[in-house]
């Protein structure tokens, strides 16, 4: 089988772990590079988490170091959501740092999809910084690449405003680079993530389920202070599901901008679905998602992890 | 039984007719002026059509024409979806221009107010172009204003722009102005709205209910273009309905504000939830609404008309 | 001689007193109202140092007070540097109440301009807001307003803001509804102001012209602790000296729009000279002014004051 | 004497030629790299014409080719006033491609920087997409900067929009990056470089006066179609006289920022000489040059050109 080949652009974080962990042990994505962006946590504490996360899984996959922040803004540090270290509750080895290549990240992505014979799809689960800096950097990128499948942006409300969701709060001039780029997009938004819950029953399936199963469990224990009532929200993964199992979703072409001029709404994303922009489409958009049938799919791709 | 004293600030309107219809025949509302705001329709067709609304409902309450336009921005004119008059599918018959006043609306309300011995809540279900004036003109008449409970704003998406509800984006800067005026407010967004829904088969339970169900059944008749399949949303009714049956309502205390910058969102409210702009509430928003109770309220509303 | 009819809408503020002077003591000019607006300093200041400048002068004009606060921002306080009463430095008698009118300056502006055969020259001299009020109020009001002669604006840098000057900064919204009006506007802005320069040997003749010229020395006097070694900025006088005088100033007529989005730039005019914005002219600007001739007039101007 | 190293970024642009000439003959000077930025025309245009200026020059310099467009804006083609290749008039032999690095010319300055004992000036001649980007993708070149000396902004009116600079106009958001970087920064606004005026008689003497004078002389005439009556405005060269002379200019210390938000002012710059914005010092701006020294200066510079 064709695997199809992606480089991950990541800000982990626990959520970016769940999503690496599918991605990693997918038997249908090559993951080709992974590159580290600021946003949970400090670009020092999320490239150090990814080469933890790599040593955890045992994959040898080269990784860059990207943005320390966002484009114009100042950064928003996330620590108090996501912990000191932005993935506690588990005692990781010292990772490997001959994974770490010498380039910037947006040079990396640029050498390895220049190099590459087939397109590579780009999968940011962060903030948008990265790729808008290759978009700029090397505008005749885009014939390289296959499509952008992203976690970000919102139906409705906000997770980090009252209307913007993080990842896109975190950079909106980077988002709306990113939209505006002409590229096949798609997107996981906040709302189908809120929707793609793993239930305490289910949480509790992953631990002894695996190596992997156990980490993740742990840092979700951690993370939510030992109490694992309300669901969990695997919104990173949704990028993956997109990727690997998109008929769980109910996709809807629209024009997608960002909002980078409000006092209020800044980072908000205009998901235009009933055409008031009167713009042409520029992304796919996951609008909705059978969580059941995610929660066996998320539970199914876990299993397969070491 | 004691009434409360209520201007009605409408632009009628389809919607804000039923809304005129419940409130001039509740035995708890004492109606003691009606001032129409261009919004759906013109101001000379909207005041044109609160006297019309007047003559057909035997009621004699002074009606005042106010703004014709948003403060800043050019106006919009929804009739498109209102019909040419806004009011289209009924034969009314001419109205009694001696209830029109000879006064601006927004004078009308100020000395309307201050010969009040009470203080009086205004149920503005337009844009807020009058309000804004009004408080602009004349900042002492705070002190006679019991409360605003209004109809506008989302908690989520829009229906004149991606993210903004008509009322507020045909004049954002008068909305802000209202909820920056320190005056208690109540909001019956656009996502209850949605939920009020009168399906078909109650809808068709308004014929021969009386002369004003017919009407509001010929109206809806026309605006549908003869089916009534899906059901008919009452915006408007649900700011009479916060204040006849407010125990029909999830009502939450929160911070609103409103988007005058955005370049894509411009007319968005910022409501609030999770105190993401780290301010004091200013206003009580319904934000979820028992559409079962609604329903029969509804019906039993209309049903004391002539 | 035919007296051109004028309303004068002032915050005044010692810069306005002058103006003041000049313009009622101008045989040219027949002052119908005089409208009080906040500004300089709160609205009951300035409607107090109204009356008191028209009691000094023995002038019977109706007063109106106007509005307290900007359109859509907060106020801002310019007592620092106004001084306490905007107009310190000489002992004026207590005004006559009587001339105050009871409506709002809003309404008074309308029915004196639908009362009068002529169209009226409206000379606002301090923020905009009553004018955008009136024309938001009333927009049949247009067809009885000659044109609107007014001090504000800039050709270049600011007094407000870095590149924002007092009037349109305190009120940005309430200018751009001006100049988007549609009616003929003529702008003397700071520019022109800045070189309408009184030097000291000047200001040296006000004292002993007469009670005015003494006035207005000893308010001078105060206002610069003492020293009068620079030159008096005559901004407001610039608005009558259009008027009475227009031969003393190059004018061109240019389309001018206010910035109310810019973070560091809100309250900006655009004064597009060279046609960047590609839109049909909307006003007549001052952009140069004879120093030597200004002078003369001016000094000429106070002497018939009593 | 120790050479200053520099790095200069250019859009050439006729005016871009003038302060190459005078950057690559100064004995005071050390030019290590140019790099490339689309601006006055295309990248392609911009990096051919460094290319030929070169060879012209008898200069081997390394040039990398930088940015094909502004960060967040769409690109703005001043080819209307450069003409089409952005410097004709003259026939330039074809360049030597050798001196092309096959990096950008943000990875090209970055290894620059970083391989230099001394840190480099930048000179940023253009719009200011490279050094954003340099800042974005290298925070830690900060340590190698000795100043950012620019031609950029305006204290008062613009050449590209009303109160916007042509250079900070085409891409406001790297401007406003580079403002905020915390390093030296010097400015040559617009207007020292108005007043830089070269007058007919002073073009006259280039003509004649080397192979460089003779070029840059015909592109004037070129430019001016014939005409040389008014003067030639040397902003770019002012950089370079702020380098080489800057006994010339009064600069003063204040806090600039760019308008990034307006709807009419994007691209301004708020140079707050009066400190409205209450902000610390971030910039040496020269907000005045002695006209006369420069016209000499100017000649003398261009007189050791081959």
């Amino acid at each position: 089988m064709l695997k199809k080949p992606i480089i991950i652009d990541t800000d982990p974080g626990i959520d970016d772990a769940v999503a690496l962990a599918i991605a990693l042990f997918s038997e249908k994505l090559d993951v080709r590079l992974i590159t580290t962006v600021a946003g949970n946590v400090s670009i020092d504490k999320v490239t150090y988490n990814a080469l933890r996360l790599l040593k955890h899984f045992g994959k040898s996959i080269p990784v860059a170091k990207g943005s320390a922040q966002p484009l114009l803004r100042p950064g928003i540090d996330a620590s108090d959501v996501h912990g000191v270290s932005g993935m506690e509750g588990w005692d990781f080895d010292e990772p490997d740092y001959g994974l770490l290549l010498p380039e910037h990240a947006v040079n990396a992505m640029y050498r390895t999809l220049k190099e590459s014979k087939e397109k590579i799809t780009l999968v940011p689960i962060g903030p948008l910084t990265n790729i808008a800096l290759l978009l700029r950097m090397y505008p005749d990128v885009k014939e390289h690449i296959a499509e952008i499948a992203l976690m970000g942006g919102s139906l409705t409300r906000g997770n980090k405003g009252v209307m913007a969701e993080f990842n896109i709060a975190y950079d909106p001039e980077a988002a709306k680079i990113v939209f505006a780029s002409g590229l096949p997009i798609a997107v996981a938004p906040l709302d189908v993530g809120l929707k793609a819950l793993v239930l305490p029953e289910d949480s509790a399936k992953l631990k002894g389920m695996n190596h992997t199963g156990d980490m993740i469990h742990a840092l979700f224990q951690k993370y939510r202070g030992g109490s694992m009532k309300t669901g969990l929200k695997m919104y990173d993964s949704c990028a993956m599901a997109y990727l690997l199992a998109p008929e769980m979703f109910e996709i809807v072409e629209t024009f997608v901008d960002v909002e980078v001029q409000g006092a209020l709404t800044a980072g908000c994303t205009a998901i235009d679905l009933r055409g008031y922009l009167k713009q042409a489409p520029n992304a796919k958009v996951c609008v909705d998602i059978d969580d059941v049938k995610f929660k066996e799919w998320f539970l199914k791709s876990l299993s397969v992890c070491i």
